[in-house]
């Protein structure tokens, strides 16, 4: 142990490589950093590179273990109330996760679009959360018919949105309000999947006297009353 | 141009590739299989695996390519009609893709499985498939408020749902009929996002005496009136 030198005595070796990884990343580009750089500007020998990052890869993402790691114990202390309601604010504790640190995020993000290997590298952290969020939906609809579908079908519309957002936010340069934008975003599947209970602003009686008026048989599921009011209002 | 001799002469050179790198592959295993293995069983040069395939990854999924074009091809010339009607149709594609050949199908599954490498290729291909169908919707979407978002989130659901049947086809060792479990898992998407044309089972009039009449503004957005549903349904 002949590391823990200088910067380490500040900030926690994990961090000291990452952020000497990134420096390089951006400085040199990712394919020609090597870790023998990496060590070499933080200070430390080549085996403590391994210690805590399997591949360089890893590096270049270094929270998303510990944001697993939230987002599973968020999920297994969350047991009642509406299920889609809970993976909405799973995805948001990855939000916040890009959120805390605008600079990086967007920095990040344009060396990952450069990098084939980092977007790849990206697409098995993001099924990794999606798992994660329909391994939950799964338990929640074990008595559903189709539940595994269910939770598979909304986990993916969970991660589609907040995707849909985070790159927007991140694409523009980290402007505005990253959490606004991804909470409009999921409200899109909240409203198609989720329990949706109603609050104030009803639709009927605001002011528009053009009605429909529908019977519907209480044992009829759900997707048929759809089609039904679709047909009704004309948004076939 | 050395090659094209014995196998050749019946089956085309990239499909002998293909076929020869999958038996290795099933024999002494994925990564245990050199390029050089693979010529050598093939009976050409080595130059040729790559005049046809990028990579060994490559060989093991060699009708993704032209699965990605016939797709493409099909939205290109998909205008008219519900929109997730036409992003179903060419999920659909992919799925007989697979189910024209459920034995290859199947050991394919299991191979994948067990290497991760190939794992992270199938996703970079799924992601492939599902930004082909997001960049349809997109245009269809184009006059939409977020239609983007919608365009995104749909595609991700579609695609969840036409993995989720798959998988299960796959992992039963293709028994039963695929394209019927694909068409049931779709129905949830389509229920939910499409525009649902109504069709000889209406809900009323079921025999069910049990009903409940709503009133709902004709210029409330669906989703409202969908939770107004759910409510008096008793579904939150």
């Amino acid at each position: 142990m002949t590391e823990a030198r200088g910067p380490a005595k500040k900030a926690p070796m994990r961090e000291v490589l990452a952020q000497a990884a990134f420096q390089l990343f951006l400085e040199r580009g990712f394919e020609q950093t090597t870790v023998d750089d990496i060590v070499a500007r933080a200070g430390v020998g080549r085996r403590s590179f391994f210690r805590y990052f399997p591949s360089k890869e890893d590096a270049v993402f270094p929270d998303h273990e510990s944001c697993l790691a939230d987002m599973t114990a968020f999920l297994d202390a969350a047991d009642g109330g509406d299920p889609v309601e809970a993976v909405c604010d799973a995805a948001r504790i990855v939000l916040r996760m890009y959120a805390t640190n605008p600079e990086f995020s967007v920095q990040r993000y344009r060396l990952t679009q450069e990098v084939p290997g980092l977007r790849t590298y990206e697409l098995s952290v993001v099924r990794r959360y999606e798992r994660t969020m329909a391994g939950y939906l799964r338990g929640r609809y074990a008595d559903y018919e189709d539940g595994s579908l269910r939770a598979e079908v909304i986990a993916a519309a969970v991660v589609a949105a907040h995707n849909n957002a985070l790159r927007s936010w991140l694409r523009s340069g980290g402007d505005g309000d990253a959490e606004a934008a991804v909470d409009h975003a999921l409200e899109l599947v909240r409203n198609s999947w989720g329990s949706g209970a109603a609050d104030g602003e009803a639709a009927a009686g605001g002011g528009d006297d053009e009605v429909v008026v529908m019977v519907v048989s209480k044992r009829a599921p759900m997707w048929r009353v759809v089609q039904r009011v679709e047909s009704a209002l004309g948004q076939d």
